[in-house]
């Protein structure tokens, strides 16, 4: 029975992982401290044999007796990492330390067990990309000392690090870099552009999009995303990869979508100031690279469809 | 009497600056675990009353007992990290560490301290910089995966750590972006461009020129830099600030003339293939802003010159 640990495995995409892994018959350890995680996303795993919850921040190094008891680990997946834009103003050093401290604490459990590696990285670290669509071997456009560095320089720091655990022990690294992904389990107030729009239609509030509202993103359903990781994770492919739906939108364009989402709503579009001036503009993935290495994967979730999954997840959350 | 606690303090950069505090009547604790840095090059300042000396990793933490030894401190200087490309295969994860745990734990002495912190950063955070000279509001181009990302995006972390504690906690921050620094007291065998110029010119042994010898580097002596860097240190700049001679030779020129600086040696320049695929091919700092906050500051030593005194410490150490 494979073993699979999964970092932030009470968080959004790590608790769809945890719940993939254990569909598909092997061994799940979750560890999270519930920062940004959620024990309720998870609940519903409890009962299972194969299925671990372990409180534990893995910014602080595993015990022994901790190691003793996961037993032997076969694949290490590092999930554990807030994400927002508002968790980069509230929690920032905790998020360093969780991707520094905590991607080398999870690399040695990888290191000591002979285990696939896979890290969780993102299209931050191509920051205001001046590349577009963005190819994985594009370097990037990040401020180092902007609002926004706590999280991009952090995840750009845990693909280094990855890297030299790889070139110096021969840890099976695999990169996956995560653009805009949205479905249940996702926090409502976490910020970011779809919760936002999703709960001010779901409440009929005015929907605000910051700027002009042509800046573009690119929004993944979290189950074509979590199909393209765990691909990922059963290949050797030691090469950063994107993962992402490269159908993109303007924040305005995509109001609109969720405006015709929720029927009968009563919101109606606000525009407000950019928040953070180093916003990316636009953002898209090139996922060539998937296509090739994951036997074709790509997103097969339709925006309107993945947009009523989610939307009936919120409401229960509202 | 002012305190200033300089990590790496047994190093190349960090050696002088314990010596110019000294004269300039500081008390001075030196910090280093003499992984690159080396006991002889601060054995002159050992008799001073107001100097000492610490043998820590600080990528440990301090222990309480450590701070209460060192008391009162009113500038935090954290220049302990091994700097040069062989360091960058041999001791990875040391270089990784020390620019992050170490940048907290420093970080931390400053915050508790209400003290000036300055960081060493450098001018491999822009990578292979597509905007010549680089100003500091140029982002880089760093590979997050090559040979050299375990320092160049360590160093780009350590800057974002910076910015987290100035705006989390309003810790009085520096940043100095290093550019290409030489003189006595780097190691010969460094591996860096300069100690293997004048070690081949003195031994008689071919000069080797990687690539086609087209690629550019700016060097600074030691002296002017670190007048630099204590006038950043004395100023309240928080924005990053290149420090460097903006005089470019390409490495061939430069091969010519540690080869005349070196009368009747033997040697000889001889091609050999580029090591790293990543190395920058240019390399040249705007210092507009450091004229501007650092009350005229610029190099006044000539290559030549500097050239002659390192040559001179060199030849005591074949």
């Amino acid at each position: 029975m494979k073993h699979v640990l999964i970092t932030g495995g009470a968080g959004f995409i790590g608790s769809h992982l945890c719940e993939r892994y254990l569909e598909q018959g092997c061994r799940v350890t979750a560890i999270d401290n519930f920062v940004t995680g959620r024990p309720e996303n998870v609940a519903h795993l409890k009962g299972e044999k194969a299925f671990r919850l372990v409180e534990h921040d893995v910014s602080t190094p595993f015990t022994p007796s901790m190691e003793k008891e996961f037993g032997k680990v076969d694949v290490v997946m590092h999930f554990a990492c807030p994400a927002s834009p508002i968790d980069f103003e509230r929690i920032p050093l905790e998020i360093m330390k969780v991707d520094s401290y905590g991607t080398f604490h999870t690399l040695e459990v990888a290191r000591a067990n002979k285990a696939r590696f896979v890290i969780a990285s993102t299209s931050e670290i191509y920051g205001d990309p001046l590349v577009h669509p963005q190819t994985e071997d594009y370097w990037g456009n990040v401020n180092t000392t902007g609002k926004r560095s706590c999280y991009d320089e952090t995840k750009r720091f845990s693909e280094a690090s990855a890297t030299v655990y790889r070139n110096k022990w021969g840890v099976n690294t695999g990169i996956v870099r995560i653009f805009n992904t949205y479905g249940p389990r996702m926090r409502l107030d976490d910020g970011r552009v779809v919760p936002n729009f999703c709960g001010q239609a779901l409440r009929g509030q005015p929907i605000t999009v910051y700027g002009t509202g042509q800046q573009t993103r690119s929004f993944c359903f979290v189950d074509d995303l979590v199909e393209g990781i765990m691909r990922l994770t059963a290949s050797d492919c030691n090469d950063p990869v994107n993962i992402g739906n490269p159908d993109e939108y303007t924040m305005l364009e995509f109001a609109k979508v969720v405006l015709k989402a929720v029927p009968g709503t009563k919101s109606e579009i606000v525009y407000k100031p950019l928040l953070h001036h180093d916003d990316p503009k636009q953002r898209k993935p090139d996922i060539t690279r998937a296509r090739k290495v994951l036997n074709g994967w790509e997103p097969k979730v339709s925006l309107a469809e993945g947009l009523g999954r989610t939307l009936e997840y919120f409401r229960t959350k509202l």
